[in-house]
C-alpha cells in the first residue's frame, strides 16, 4: 500500500467529503472525519491496519467548487503539512450550471477548471508525499442526461490533468454505474450526488482499492 | 368556471400539497393553506375572482400514499364538508418502491392504488358538487426511466379510475415534459418530484386551466 | 419587453421587497429571493419566459427607508453590476412619522425623500441597462387617512423625480384602491403596508404589466 | 367603589386581555395575569388600594370568540369561583367577518352574538357578586370604515343584553376615539385592535372610573 | 410641569431601569422603553398629556454600579443628544458588598460613588435643560439591617451632591417604606431590589409627581 | 449512626430538596440526586461511609406545600419502599401568604399544616425503619420580620408533632441564624429561601450530624 | 450465507445496537437503522449483495436491560414479523452493578438474565427463519477487572442458553481482545462499552463472517 | 491555614477544574466557580471559616493541556493579581496519546510537560503569596494499565519541578487507589478522568487538608 506508518492522509473536497467534519480541523474524537466516506476509510484503516496508526483529517468545505479549493487551499490544506492529498472536487462546478440556469455569474467552464486543478497541484507537489485525485461524478444511469454528460467531461479534464503530473487519479462514475445495475438512483440518494451510506461505501472501496488496501475485511 | 360564489374547495394529497400547510385545517390567515401550488391558485383567485370568494382549504398530509388517503379522508376531507375535493396522490406509492426496495412491507401495487382511489371517490361521491383527480408525475425528461415508466402506469390508473366515475382528471406529467425542453430536471428541482416554486406554478396553472379559469393574469 | 435574455434585475427597497431573501446575496437555490413579490415575479417569469434566463436578485433590507438606501447602495446595488434596477421605497420614511410621533430624531421629510432618490439614481444611470422606481402606497380605503395623504405626496415626489431622469416610474396605489372595493384592507393585510401574499400578486403583475410581459400566464 | 376587601375579580375574554398570562390560572407570581390592560388594572389597584388586597385572575384565551367563550365558561370562570366576573368579547367576532372573508363556517352574527352573550350571563348571574360587560371597539377613526360600523352594532348588542340583565356595560369605542385626535391610530396599535400599552391604560381607566375607583394615582 | 412640547427624556441606570429595552437604542416600537418604570411613565405621558409628544429613551444597562455608568455615558447617554437625563444609580455598588462579601476586587466605597456621579453630572450639564437624580433603595422593612442602613448613606451622598450642582432629587426609601406597611418585602419582589409591577408604578408615580405631572391619570 | 448497609434512604420537600432531580425517580447516574442539600448528603455517605452503600433517592417536588405533600406521598414515597424517609416541608406554606396576600385561596394554616403532616407520618410509619422531619426555615436575621416568626410557629408544629410520634425532628433555623454573624441573608441566596451551596451544605451537615454521621470528611 | 433475497433481519438490544435508530420503526430512508453496527451491516450488505434487497430493522432500545428486552419483545421484535431476529443484551445488566452500586433495586443476576434470554427464545422459536444471540462484551484489556470477569460469567450464560435451543451464538470478547494488543481502550471508546465507529465495525465483521457472508469488501 | 482573611486563591486547570465555571471569571454569584472541586472548596470554606472571607476564583479551561496552560497563563492567571494559584494540569497531555493515537501533532513528551511547568511557575513566583500544584491521575486499579503509568510518569515530573522550586505539591492518585477498594472505577466515572461529584469531594479534601484545613465540618 502506498502508505505508510504514522503518514498524515490529508482529505479536501466539497460536501460528498465534508459530511459535518470537526472545525477547525476534521480530525480526532467525535467523528471527527465526519460522517461520509472518509468515515468510511478511516475505519477501515483502523480495523484493518491498527499498525499502521494513520492520521485521517477531512478538511472540505461544503459547497466548494475547484475555484473555492484555489482560495482556501492555503489554510485548509498546506497549513496542515499533510504526507497526502486527496482531492475530490468538480461536482458543483457542474451542477450549479443545471440548477442554477440564470445565475450566470461565477459559472466555471471546463478551462478554468483544469487550471483550478493545475494552481493546487503545483502548490501542493514538492511538499507531499502523494497527491491523489478523484473525478466527479453524477449517480443517473442516463448515459444522455446533459449533466452527466458535462460531468464526464470534466472528469475528463481531471484525468488528463493528474496525467500530465503523473498524479494516481481514481474514477468513480463507472463505480456507480454499475451499481445502478442494481438500484435506481433514488435509492442511493434523491439528488443524485450526496451518496449517501452506501454510496460512500462504493467510494471508500474504490478508494481504497486504488491505494492498495490488501487485507480482507470479512475473513 | 366550474366554481361558484362561497364554494369550499378542499385540496388533499402529499408532500406535494402540504407544504406547511396550517394544523389542524389548511385555511385562513398567516398562510393556512401552505406554500406550494395551493397557494398559488388560492393567490390567483383572490386576484383575479375576488367577487367570487372562493374558500380553499388544503389538508393535505406529507408522505401520504393512496392507503395513508383512504385512512385520512374522513377526518381530513369529509368532516369538511367540502362543496369540492382535488385530489393529487401516488408519487410516495411509487417513490418508495425505488428509493426503498429493500422495505417491501406496505408496498403498494398499481391495482391496491386503484382500489384505494375507488374507496375515496364512492365515499365522497354524492357529498360535493365535483371531485377532481391530479395525476401522479416525475420531473425526469428520460422516457425510459423506469421510476418514470411506473409513474406513468399509476397515472392511468387514476386516469381510467377518474374516466369510470365521470371525474374531471388532470394530467400533470406533459406540462413538466414541456418544461424541461427549457431546463435540467435539478433546476426545478433536487428530489425530481417535490416541485418548488417554479414546478407549483405550474401544476396550478394547468389545474386553473383545466376548471376554467378565464380571466388574464396580467393584463 | 424591455428584459432581454442574460439580463440581472437586482430589487432593492424595505421589508415589503425582503421577505426573507437569502444573505448576503438574494438569488438561487432555496429561495433566494424571499417569498414576497419578486418570487411572484421570477416565478411567472421562469414560467413564461424560460428561454430568457432573467436572472433575478433580491438585495432589499427590512426597515430600510430612502436614507437607509442611499447608505446601502454601494454594498447591496452597484457591487452586484446589475443590467437593471428596480426601486420601491418610502413606505418607512412615512410610517415611521405616524407610528413613532414621539420620535423625532431622524424623520425624513418629503425634500430629503426626493434628495435621497436622487443621490441612488445618478449613482446608478449610465452603469445599468434601465432604473425602475415604484411608488410607495397605503393600503388604506379612506383617501382622508392623513398617513394616505403623506403616502400619496411621497408617491408624487418619485413621481416627479423619475420624470425628470426619464426612468419608468410604477404607480401602486391605484392598484390596492380598486382591490379595496372587493375586500376591506384587514384582509390583506393586518397592518395596511405588508402586502401578504394577494397584495405581493398585485404588486408583481403590476410591475410585469409595466415592463412589457406579454404571454398569458393561463392559457 | 363596587369591590370589597378581598374580593376575586375574574378577566374573561380574547387577546386584547389575555397577553400572555399564566397558564392554568392567570394569577399569582411572576405576571400572572399578564401584560396588557389587566396588569394595568391589578397594579393600580396594588398601589392605591392596598388594604383591600383584591384577587385579579386573568383567564381570558388568545382569539376566542363569543361562541368560544360559551365553550370555556365552565372551565376558565366558573370553576374559578369568583366574586366579580369582566368579560371584554366580540372583537373576533367581527374581525373574521373582514380579514378571512372567504373562510364562511363559524361566521357568528349579531344575533348569534347576542344569544352566547346571555347564555354566559344566564350561566354567571346567582353565582357572583356582580358581572361587567366590556364592549369590543376598533382602533379607527373613520366613522364610515365598514369594519367600525359592524364593530359598533356589536357593541350596541353588548349593551342592550346588558341592560337586560342590569348589568354594568362599559363602552370603549369613545375612549379610543377621542384619543385618534391625538395620534393616527398606527401609533396606538400597527392592526386597530390589539392596544399595545398606551391603549392598555386606555381601557384600564375606563374600567376603573367605571367602577368606582377615586384615589388619586400621582398626588 | 417641566417637561415641554417635543422634549427628549433619557433614563439612564442599572437593572431597575433596563428592563429588557431594546438595543441599541431604547426607543419607539415594540416595547423600546423595556418593561419596567420607565414603561409606566411613558405610558402615563402618553395618556394624559398625549399633546406634548414627550420622547422617552431607556438607555441603561442590567449590572451597572456608578462606576460603569461613568464608563457608558458617552455613548449611552450623550450621543443621545437628549434634552432630560434621569439617572438611577447605586443598588449595585451597595448590593455587592453584601451579596458577594469575598470578592473584592472594584468594591465601590461612598466617597468613590459620589465622585462617580461628579464625573458624569459635570460631563453633562451646559448640555441639556436639566438632570435629574432617583435615590436608591432596598426594599426592606427593617431600619437596622445593615445593607439597608448602608443604602440610605449611599442615598444621602447623591442627595448632598444633587443639592451641590442644584439638581432635582427624588427619594424613593420612603414609598418603599410606606408601601411596606401593607405588604412583606417578598409580596413586591423576591431579592428586594428589582421592583416588580407593583414597585414599579410606585417609583414612576413618585417621579411623576416629582416633575409636576398634574393631571389626574382616572377621571 | 442510624443507617445500614445497603438501607434506601427518600428525601422528600420542596424545591430546597428538590434541584433538578432526575425524573422519574431522583436517583442513580448523571446526578439523579440533583444538585442541591441531597447532593452534598449523598457525597458525604459516598466519601466517608463508602463500605455502606447507601441508597439515596431524591423525590421532593418544586413548589410543593404540605398539602401537594399528602397529595403526591404515593407515587413519590410509599411506592418506592423506602428503608428512611425524610421530610423537609412547610416553606411555601407560609411564602404564599406573604409573597401572594391576594390570592387567598388554598391558604394552608398552620392547623392545617399539623394535619398534612400527620396524614403522611400515618401512612408512612410501620411500613419504614425510620422517618425525620426537617423543620422550615427562613434566612432572615430580623427575629420581628412577620415572615420569621410565622415559619418559626410552623416549624414549632412540625417539632411537636413529631414529638407526638417519636420522629427525630431537625431543626434548621438556629443554623442559619448562626451562619448569619458572619454574612448578610443576601450572600446566601436573594429571595432568603432558596440555600444556594454554602446554604445546602448548612443544611446538608445538620443532617449528617442529627443521624449520627461521626467520621471526619478532612482528616 | 444464511440469509436469502428479501429477508427481513430483525436488530434488537440496548444503546450498542439503538445509535439513534428511527422511530417507531428503524429502517428505510435517512439512516432509519442507526449510525452503530446496524448501519455497517446494512451497508455492506448493499454494497456487496445488492441483488439480496435484504430488509434491514433495528429496534433496539437505549438503555434496555435483558428484563426491558422481555417487555419490549411483543412490540418492538414480533409484531415486526421478521424472518431473522438479532439479539446482542447484557451489557446493561452488568454495567449498573457496577456503576451504580448503592442502587440495589432491579439489579440481574445471572440466573434472571438466562430466564430473560429464555423467554424470548421461546417466543420467537417457529415464528422465524433464524434467531442470532450475540454475547455482551467489555472493551477491557486487563482479565482480571471485575467488571471484565462478570461480564464473562454473563457471556457464557448466553452461550449455554443458545446451545440448548441449537441457536447461533456470536462471541464479541476476544475481537476485542485482540484489538486491543494495538490500541489502549479508550482509543476506541471513553465508556468502554459503547463501541464507536471502528467498534461498531468490529463488530459488524464478526457478525457478517458469523452468517457466512463471503465476497470481498474490497477487491 | 495556609491562607488568610481575604486572600484570592485562583485555581488553573483542565475540565477537571472548570466544570462550567463562569465567563470571563470564573468568581462571584450564580454558580461562577462552576459545579466540580472547586465549588467543594468554596463550599466548605464558606460553611467552616466563614471570618475569612477567602476569595475564589476558577479561571481553568476544558481540554487545556500544560501547552495550552502556558498559551493562557497571562490572561487567565496574572491579569487577575491572585495571593494563591492552584494548578491541577497534565491529564489530557498524557489522554491525547492514548484516545488519539494517530493523532501525533502537538504530542507533548514528558520532558515538554516539565518545560511547560518551569515556564508558569516563573512566571509566576515573586507575583503571589504561594503556587500549589496537583498531579495529574487516572481512576484506574490495574497499575500495569499503560495509561495509569504514563500519568504517574508525568505527576512524578510535577512533583519533581514542584520540589525544585520549593512548592507544594498535591498527590491525587493515591486518593483515588484508595477510593477504588470500595467501587469499581465506573461508579466514580465511565471515562476514567472527569471525577463526578463524589471525585470532586476527594479531591476537594486532599486539598484542603495539605493547605492546613483544620476545623471539623461536621461536628
Amino acid at each position: 500500500m502506498i502508505f505508510e506508518k504514522y503518514d498524515k492522509i490529508l482529505f479536501m473536497g466539497d460536501s460528498i467529503t465534508d459530511c459535518e467534519r470537526a472545525r477547525p480541523v476534521g480530525e480526532g474524537l467525535w467523528a471527527g472525519v465526519g460522517n461520509g466516506y472518509v468515515r468510511c476509510v478511516e475505519t477501515l484503516f483502523n480495523v484493518c491496519y491498527p499498525e499502521l496508526y494513520l492520521h485521517i483529517v477531512n478538511n472540505a468545505q461544503n459547497g466548494a467548487t475547484s475555484a473555492d479549493g484555489v482560495a482556501l487551499w492555503e489554510e485548509n490544506v498546506m497549513s496542515q503539512k499533510p504526507d497526502h492529498v486527496v482531492y475530490l472536487i468538480g461536482g458543483n462546478d457542474v451542477w450549479r450550471q443545471f440548477d442554477s440556469p440564470t445565475v450566470r455569474d461565477g459559472v466555471i467552464g471546463p478551462e478554468e477548471y483544469g487550471e483550478n486543478l493545475r494552481k493546487v497541484i503545483e502548490r501542493t507537489l514538492g511538499n507531499v508525499k502523494s497527491m491523489i485525485l478523484m473525478e466527479p461524478y453524477f449517480i443517473e444511469s442516463n448515459d444522455d442526461d446533459p449533466m452527466k454528460v458535462k460531468m464526464k467531461e470534466y472528469a475528463l479534464v481531471m484525468r488528463e490533468t493528474a496525467k500530465k503530473y503523473g498524479l494516481l487519479c481514481i474514477e468513480l462514475q463507472s463505480e456507480f454505474d454499475e451499481y445502478l445495475k442494481y438500484r435506481h438512483p433514488t435509492a442511493l440518494t434523491w439528488d443524485r450526488i450526496h451518496p449517501g451510506w452506501t454510496g460512500s461505501m462504493i467510494i471508500a472501496r474504490k478508494f481504497l482499492k486504488s491505494v492498495g488496501f490488501d487485507r480482507p475485511v470479512i475473513e
